[in-house]
């Protein structure tokens, strides 16, 4: 009986003197994938070994061609880059993108600041206030600080954890739609599931966007992590290539999470054109970096295979090690680093702080992210956790040996 | 009569099949600064000098300290910062404030992706849909596309050129304040206008603030181009330290626009942890720069004190040039790099076009910025153009020898 009502929030605050922040900024989350990341620097300097299963920042080294590239680069001024990009950096995009059989232009190609902006740029682009997206849930929390940015509304429809979060029949998704949806917006492979979505799937999200005179954005940073067949991209969907739109980043496939280098791609002029006047509005993105990373984008496999490699094989030990913790629900995870776990608890929230905050075994536990984190739907995924395969494959099974351990003495 | 109602232009768009974009999006304008630039490089092909005043890209070389930096950052992984900043950054901006007597502590200071972003930040931390921020007209055009991101209304309140761009009398100021105004948007010094508004218009404005429950939100990023007295931070006045916000850039100081570093700094704990969750949305800001700019952040007069001294030249030429010129309405600026100018013609986008496709006095001609594009009121600013001091006395003096000479030639 103590929560306040809005109306009361804003008269204490207003009774503090200050003037009253937005509703949007007051409902924005905090990070729920960094909120235990504070408790366990305590454990840790307690002298308990944690394994971060939280976060999906990679933890194998940057490519040295990228700081070389940085070394030699001869600047005297660092002036703004075109708005839209470079000329060398739209350039070693396009390149990307036909190692892909992506076949783009330069002017259908807008540089942004990460993946980030990218992503802030489309919903800019295809909502007004009111208007709605879809997205699949569990989807990529972040996809929250970016609706409340462009002040639009995310339409969340569930997946089940038992499909491999795969997903439904189109009429399943139909019945969502509404006179305000505007898109689709999918993460391809998927932060946080690892699924990737089949050509069947996509095309089936095609005749959908075709019927309902939608966007399908796709947001596929994590494009080269593909464990068994390659990923296909909206883009290679003739029928919808008035409409697709690519939401990219370097960060994950080059390992370069704090260069901020991202793009926008697409057939369709108007969304290209709008994306660049908002780039206009914030002026370039970093010159260094767009420039560092032209080597990369210009031949990416030779930098991504034996990553993608490497993250297999970790994806493969936490398939196989999952098999032995009783009453778990998983699948496998087809791409991307991650694998959203069913656990036998009911509440993965207490869980995983009661993990951070007091469990040890043999001196170790495991910073895990929540699963509620990742739902918009009240309630939704409160028995699951997300793994991020950011360890190495020894190192991951000695975790989950951690979790095992963990859920036969937890007392709900 | 052939102009479309919006729901005759909705339907036009969807005959061509692909679905409409946002009416934020269309309604976004191009940069009116840049738009006559690819017709100012047809004109340099034809062998014509073309004296480029339009833009605020600091010609002068960036501090050799940066690229040292960078040169020696020793990394091996590009990780991500903290979505608040690297903490050396942090320090930094700290220090950096303090050689202006702010004082401010690091958990104070948000670290942007150029003023750009501190700025929306900031409208979507104290607006909703439908709220709106109050600016002074002419103001820096790219508001226009950061309202249109944050998804807000501007409020403008129209400035004279008589009175060299400075505030009107509170009440009338008031007049303008609405049920939805939440804030004030100041320049301090101005970009276009090249005025420093005093110390009694600040107070004037914190008192107005104060009354109406406002936030006053400060962009200062040409705080160090002040050529006759300092300028008051919105955070040197204690009566409104719950409700200040200054955002902040080091593009034009350090002359490292590519670099796109900025800050969000205010003593309102909600407004700066606001900023913090939008930018844990976006994750981080390119480390890189953010290193690369501590040791100018840390002894920012060494570098800016030359520069300052080279741009107060410039203003003085141009002000005594503007002299010679018969019909023109001119003032003083203050600081920054721009002065507003009214031109005896009727409509300064014409002019400024004819100068660029047809004009040329013994071989030159100049590019110049056309007023309207910073007025959001229509027919504002039709007679006015924004000079930028982006070139040195001497080839200023010149180029305002060469608009003397179109004014005399122009035939309306």
């Amino acid at each position: 009986m103590t929560t306040l009502t809005q109306d009361q929030e804003t008269k204490v605050t207003a009774e503090t003197g200050s003037p009253t922040i937005s509703t949007r900024a007051r409902s924005t989350q905090d990070s729920p994938i960094r909120k235990l990341y504070a408790t366990a620097m305590l454990r840790k300097e307690k002298g308990i070994k944690v394994y971060p299963l939280n976060i999906g920042q990679p933890d194998l080294p940057t490519s040295p061609v990228v700081f070389e590239t940085i070394r030699n680069l001869k600047l005297s001024t660092l002036s703004y880059a075109p708005s839209n990009g470079l000329p060398q950096a739209l350039q070693a995009w396009r390149d990307y993108y036909r190692t892909f059989d992506i076949d783009l232009e330069e002017r259908e190609i807008i540089v942004t600041t990460g993946g980030s902006e990218a992503i802030i740029f489309s919903l800019c682009s295809v909502c007004d206030y009111g208007d709605d997206v879809i997205v699949f849930e569990p989807f990529y929390t972040n996809y929250n600080g970016f609706a409340s940015i462009a002040n639009i509304k995310l339409n969340p429809i569930p997946l089940k954890i038992q499909d491999g979060f795969h997903l439904p029949p189109a009429s399943e998704i139909e019945k969502h739609i509404t006179s305000r949806t505007k898109a689709i917006l999918i993460c391809n492979p998927s932060n946080p599931t690892g699924t990737i979505y089949t050509r069947e799937e996509l095309q089936c999200l095609a005749q959908i966007a075709l019927k309902h005179d939608l966007f399908l954005l796709s947001d596929e940073v994590y494009r080269e992590f593909a464990y068994d067949t390659p990923v296909t991209s909206v883009l290679h969907l003739s029928e919808i290539s008035d409409r697709a739109v690519v939401l990219d980043s370097t960060s994950k496939r080059f390992n370069v999470c704090g260069a901020r280098i991202g793009a926008l791609a697409s057939h369709n002029k108007e969304i290209v054109q709008s994306a660049f006047k908002f780039g206009m509005a914030r002026l370039s993105v970093a010159s260094i970096e767009q420039l560092a990373l032209v080597p990369l984008l210009t031949s990416p496999r030779t930098y991504t295979q034996p990553i993608v490699d490497e993250f297999r094989k970790r994806r493969d030990v936490v398939y196989h090690d999952l098999a032995s913790i009783p009453g778990v629900t998983y699948y496998m995870p087809e791409g991307a680093f991650y694998i959203m776990v069913g656990l036998p608890v009911k509440d993965s929230e207490r869980f995983a702080r009661w993990l951070i905050e007091e469990f040890e075994h043999d001196g170790e536990t495991v910073l895990l992210a929540p699963g509620p984190g990742f739902y918009a739907t009240k309630n939704a995924g409160s028995n699951e956790v997300r793994l991020a395969f950011m360890l190495q494959a020894g190192e991951l099974s000695k975790a989950l040996v951690v979790i095992k351990a963990a859920l036969s003495s937890y007392r709900q």
